[in-house]
């Protein structure tokens, strides 16, 4: 019998990927990575020109099917791999990332009559426009004395389904009424994958609020909200909720001519892009935590018990593996925040340096900022370039530093950065040990874990905690490879549940930081800054980061 | 009979200039300029390599005698005139700048023995280390109940005489046995010229808390803060303080050969070299105040009563002009504040611009923060990059920015800086017309007011008022030359007073900045949040910054 293989693919912020996956040890063959042509679409909508608001952030959905088209079959000839030894698929988006479209699965944004609104687009997780729509549900929510969002944090975040539906249908009814569905992007590769209209119960638990055995949230709190949005989740949200270890169906003939696959093999439901990486990183056991560290980080905790921690959004039984609550917890932006100051705060001769060293602006400046000792920059900086998800829950909220002055260079606002990254992490775990949930082991995955030593040894010595790293650079996408060795099953070759998957599948831990105490009790000063600042300008004590975002409106 | 003229020199922070003036008339033959080779040593101690801590801004004073034996006879060359027609001449000075010198003028710092003792090194106004020695004067000047800091505000700064020399007598008491005097560098200049030692009035006045009848600081305070301070105005800070329309002495033989001028000539008591701006600008009204914006921001407005304004250091009998009080105050920087976004802020791209536009990066950036609307940064920064002089009075705070995100771009950062330095202006007016002090008219000279019409515009619109700005861009170099025609007299071709010498001599004003009511109703709602912030952070609701700098330490 030949060597069996899964396909993961995962669907980032700027790019999409697929890694072919060899079932029985989860050893990486081979990865196929693209950019999207579109990337982010913010400033201007460019189907019309439009200036986009402050906050937009949508993507093109066909940028979604080039990338499939291109990277399934590139890995597999990459690999030398025939399409008929993948027993599975398994994809995991960005989300809620989410867009309307017809009966057929076609996008209204793709459409001569809608391609002009806005609306009609693909909003991306970090569209953050939303955040007023997300206050008039929480509004709601708050009057009724309703309860359906108590595991997810009682709170709706801006990035969530419900605030992206009510936006489109108050400032583009036409769209609404028009669509046949709104759809999380993960869902609608499955649906070009099999045909089928499913979704995800990942991204249904945690982006629209849906729970087993209770379901959606109820039409009378929709119909508060708006009488128009009465049967959203049996209509334009409808479709099956999948659970754990169901498929969404199998390669239709249509797609696997299209996609380079075989028709008739497995598909796993739909994951949330950082959730899927719990698969392959082995994290499995209540206290385990682990964080997928890029553009932005995110935080998952497992429990064995419904733990509520306030500010953190969910505590979702079953939420990355079965049997286990998971909670979720995570800063706007991380990745993102480093390339803002590699791309503003980088002097030209800082440029002609990293050019000469050929070596990326962001690594020179990272690099400087490492040669510095804790406290040396003399700055503090609050890390909400993009909003802040956990603990605060608000997108409005912008960043800050703070002492400046004539000696401040490059690498010290840098260092600031990374630094406010590291204090805004060591802020969800302190709220989820506040609560009793200890962390028992920090694994963690993404670009910066993989790529970037010195803010990781740095994490670890302001969380006091070693944290591990594991050999896979590319945990979503590894973590929907072992998905859909469980969608395949072992008549396949794949296998019968997620336990012996995980042990057989997950990545080696390569490398252990271990926190420097000196160095911790230094940053243990500037996170007590940290964290008055941010109570400061978080809970209520100046509003000026709404203000300002008033005076600009 | 021939055309009379004299010479201002002034010293600034970077290079020191002067320029000869008609005596008739007023008008600005010609002028020149000399960058002082060492510029402000900070960083590093260069004749031993040493480290010099956090603060310290140190000048060498051979870069004075170098630059005044460049520019007088430059000037006069340039010109073609000859020394014999020059009357007089005088000298402004950035303040307290002083240093240690031995009974013939010697500087300490130039001698074998002790070149490589920081404190022996001339300490430049914004050497900033002192505050801590000012904390210590305070508490002692509070303790004992003193009044003779009244005028002054009723706090040292720490960018007067007093802390500079408690410094140096506490880190290095040698130096301070060693030494004659410790001198103001424009009283060393006169020294050099007239090879006597006196003290200039105005830096008496501002930088030591002399007055006219009370003299300087009583024994008993200096004893309590220190024995060894015992009789340091009659010794080492001693000297004949120079009314008003006397005379510092004449030019001697040897400094005549030595910087190419007469000798003979008569030379003005030494002023401070904002201060002395008033004399060109014609300000001589009650009511009446001018502004010199440069490297940092020097306001001084005239009153008929002695007005005490909390926060502002200082209401001194005669202080810029004979028979009316004169009221200080200042931001510690403005332009360097600018210069330092466009050395940090100024990306690659930028750079590449400017340089194919023919433009430096500051007034790239400029150009761009011009192109915004008012509020659209989304930003507000508080100023206090080099600390704050008015109305907090410390040294110590540090600047900060607010409402950065992932859109913000370098123009939108100078935009916050420059808007910054208005909202610190209208604070320190505020703080004035709250004891009744209204401003009657604002007459703007320095760097920033000759060549930035886009700060200047921005200020007026922050401020709600006229900006007067007169065809002097050498303010306080044309000062000088007005106290210089007036230290000749009139025997010599001069004036018997200054109302005479200012109406004849004054620069005319050339534009006119009129407040735009829109874009100042914007400004005011920025102004609202920059008030919050400059006193929460700067009264005391968090110190924050102070802290920065301790776990720096």
């Amino acid at each position: 019998m030949s060597t069996k293989y899964t396909l993961g693919i995962d669907f980032g912020t700027l790019s999409g990927r697929a890694v072919l996956v060899s079932v029985s040890d989860g050893v990486q063959i081979a990865s196929e990575v693209r950019e999207y042509r579109s990337g982010v679409i913010s400033g201007v909508l460019p189907s019309t020109g439009e200036k986009l608001p402050d906050g937009w952030a949508l993507q093109d959905p066909s940028d979604y099917v080039d990338v499939l088209a291109a990277v399934v079959p590139g890995v597999l000839a990459k690999a030398g791999v025939s399409p008929d030894d993948v027993i599975g698929v398994g994809v995991d988006f960005t989300s809620s990332t989410a867009f309307p479209v017809y009966a057929d699965g076609t996008p209204l944004c793709l459409t001569d009559r809608w391609r002009g609104e806005k609306n009609a687009w693909c909003k991306l997780w970090k569209h953050h426009s939303t955040q007023k729509y997300a206050d008039r549900l929480n509004e709601v929510y708050a009057r009724r004395g309703d309860d359906f969002l108590s595991h997810l944090g009682d709170r709706f975040s801006p990035e969530w389904m419900l605030p992206k539906v009510l936006e489109t249908l108050t400032e583009a009814p036409g769209v609404y009424e028009d669509c046949a569905y709104i759809i999380e992007a993960g869902d609608w590769i499955n649906l070009l994958l099999t045909g089928r209209l499913t979704r995800g119960y990942q991204p249904a638990a945690y982006k629209s609020s849906y729970l087993p055995g209770r379901g959606y949230p109820p039409d009378a709190f929709l119909e508060e909200v708006d009488p128009r949005l009465r049967g959203l989740f049996s209509g334009r949200l409808g479709g099956p909720v999948l659970p754990w270890g169901s498929r969404a169906g199998t390669v239709t003939p249509e797609a696997a001519a299209r996609f380079g696959l075989a028709a008739g093999t497995a598909v796993a439901p739909a994951l949330c892009d950082a959730h899927a990486g719990a698969f392959a990183l082995g994290v499995c056991r209540p206290g385990d935590l682990f964080g997928i560290l890029g553009t932005s980080n995110c935080y998952f905790i497992l429990s064995d018990t419904d733990e509520r921690v306030p500010g953190i959004c969910g505590c979702v039984p079953d939420g990355t593996v079965p049997g286990l609550y998971c909670l979720e917890a995570g800063l706007c932006c991380a990745g993102d925040h480093f390339a803002w100051a590699a791309e503003n705060v980088c002097p030209y001769e800082y440029r002609l340096e990293a050019d000469r060293r050929g070596i990326s602006p962001l690594r020179l400046l990272i690099g400087k900022a490492a040669e510095l000792e804790p406290g040396e920059s003399g700055l503090v900086a609050l890390d909400w370039w993009n909003g802040n998800r956990s603990v605060l829950v608000n997108g409005l909220l912008s960043g800050a530093i703070f002492g400046l002055t004539l000696s401040t260079r490059p690498e010290h606002i840098m260092r600031a950065l990374i630094e406010a990254t590291a204090f805004g992490t060591r802020t969800i775990f302190d709220a989820f040990a506040s609560q009793g949930l200890g962390v028992g082991s920090f694994t963690a995955a993404g670009g910066i874990a993989g790529k970037d030593p010195f803010t990781m040894q740095l994490y670890s010595d302001v969380l006091h905690l070693p944290i591990r790293v594991t050999s896979t650079l590319q945990a979503p996408a590894a973590g929907s490879a072992v998905h859909a060795a469980v969608a395949a099953g072992p008549e396949a070759g794949g296998y019968s549940g997620f336990a012996s998957a995980m042990e057989a599948m997950k990545a080696p831990v390569v490398k252990v930081y271990e926190p420097d105490a000196d160095r911790g009790r230094i940053y243990d000063r500037l996170y007590a800054e940290y964290t008055r600042l941010h109570d400061y300008f978080g809970r209520g004590g100046s509003d000026v980061m709404l203000r300002l975002r008033d005076i600009r409106g």
